[in-house]
This record gives C-alpha cells, structure tokens and sequence, in this order.
C-alpha cells in the first residue's frame, strides 16, 4: 500500500457538476466553496439545453487531490446535484475558454498589437482608428499570455468566460 | 412626462458587476439574486488580470427594465461592488458565448451534422470514427440554433460558457 497525500502538488482543478435547473442551487455550491474558504479561479454556469430540468456548473479551484475529492464528495451530498467529475484526472480532456479584450493605441503600438492578434489568431470584432476588440480563444494559459502582451500596448478591458471543458472520446462527459 | 412601466416587456438583460476579488463575493451576489427569487439564465467570473484585485461577473437575468434596474441597486450596495453595468441598453455591445459540443453518429447522420458545423462556421477539435466535438462561438441565439440541429443526429453532451459582453468603440466598459 503506498501513501502519496504527504507529497501532493497544489494545482487547479476543472471540476463539472450537473445539478437541478433550480432557484438557489448555483447559491449552495458557491456557498459551499466559500464557507471552506475555497477560491475559485473561474465559474460558468449554463443550462443544458437537451434537457431543461439540468444544469452545468464547471467550476476551477485550486487545491491537492485529497482536498478536491473532499470537496467534490461535499458538492455531490447536496440534494440537487446529480455528479460531480474532476475532468483535470483526465489526460484527454479539452479545456477552453473565450476573450473579448479591448486595446486602445495609436503608431507602433497598434500594429505591434495587430501583428500579435494575427499570431494567437485571434479575431478583429470591432476596430477604429484608435482601438481594436480582440476575440480569443484557446486554453486559458495562452489567453493568460495574450493578455500580458497586450497590456504594454494599451489593454482598455478584458473580459473572459472561464473555463469550459468535455472529454474527448464519445462518452457523455 | 411619460409613464411607460406599464407595458414593460420581460427580456433577458446582460448585467456586468466588477467586485473586489475575495472570498464570499460571488455567493452573496447570488444569494441576492436566489433570495428575491430571480433567475440567472448564465453566469460567468474571471479575474480581471490588468488587477489582480478585481473580478468581473456577467449575469443574464430576464426582467423589465425596472425590475431589472431595481436588482441592479441592490447588487452595487454590496459593499464588495464596485459598480453594475447594463450592457443589454447599448444598442452597440458585442455579446459572445462558446460551447463544445459532442456528436455521436454514423453514415447520413454523420455527414449531416459535419455539413451543419461547417455552415455555422464550428471547428472539430476531437474526432473517431463514430464523433466529433464541435467548438462553436457566436451569440448565444446562434449556438442554441446550432444545438437543436444537432439533436436529432446524436447529441451526447453540451458544455456553453455562458455569456460575456463588452461594449463597442474605445470605452472602458
């Protein structure tokens, strides 16, 4: 039998949990995270649009392996919360995430952050003559990474979605 | 002096709320909205990374103008608010959403849903011989479309970002 918990690494984890389609339920979870003092990184929250009656919740916390599976076997003892997955246990996971970044700039440094944009193929959605709207998307490392090079440049806003993932493979997760 | 409260209409209303960036936030922003009994149709948070201090959260609620207005002042008395935007009464916010979605299916229902994602424009970023996960962005109108396309051709799993929203031209909003 071997004991790992006194070298476990502190890293985030992409947790998804399907709960009710119900007032109050996204209240629980979050309260539940926040009255341990767990931090989350990112939430999204939509509906399932197959079925009306679920939600999906995809929550990224940093913590060790025993801390998150503490935490997910919590979430899951709630009444309205069907599952709870760590998608970040999976090597095959796709994680992504979308930006809508605003740089304001004039001379060199708009076509310093034009040229950028072209490289992380990013996506014009709005221009004049004195500022650009990126669209991103990637892994939240690269839009991290876009960001830091674009706050030289004259970054106005940024707003990100957090993080969504799914498995690869066919499975329904 | 026009009254016009009486013929409201009931929309879904894009709201951008930046707070401080500390435990317990999030919850009693959505406790405050479960309390009084409204509905959050997305959510998303991130850090805002130009401050490590601040997070930004957009919710989509439905509501008439003044409901939503009313929830609106209520949300920026909360001491760790900073200020409540309601992107939807600009005429010009550029609103975007990103979904991953999964489809599993053989011979025409295969061919199919591959000729729909091209049409919307969605990328394949996993694929076997029996499914493909499609990445799709656009409004969220378009990828709810995208979606009930894709049902009849074995949809297995959605994830959606929920919505971000961030105004044209060179504002800081």
């Amino acid at each position: 039998m071997t004991m790992t918990t006194t070298d476990e690494k502190i890293e985030s984890h992409t947790l998804t949990i399907l709960v009710d389609n119900e007032p109050g339920v996204l209240a629980r979870v979050i309260g539940l995270f926040s009255g341990r003092g767990y931090n989350i990184e990112s939430l999204t929250v939509s509906e399932i649009s197959e079925s009306r009656e679920l939600s999906r919740i995809t929550i990224v916390t940093p913590g060790t392996p025993s801390f998150i599976a503490k935490i997910s076997a919590q979430v899951e003892r709630l009444i309205p919360v069907h599952r709870v997955y760590d998608l970040s246990l999976r090597e095959d996971t796709i994680f992504r995430e979308l930006a809508l970044l605003k740089v304001a700039g004039k001379g060199e440094n708009r076509v310093e952050a034009l040229r950028l944009a072209e490289a992380f193929q990013a996506d014009v959605v709005d221009a004049s003559l004195e500022h650009f709207v990126f669209e991103l998307r990637g892994r939240s490392k690269k839009i991290t990474q876009f960001i830091e090079l674009m706050k030289p440049l004259g970054l106005v806003n940024i707003v990100r979605t957090g993080v969504i993932a799914v498995s690869r493979g066919s499975e329904r997760m």
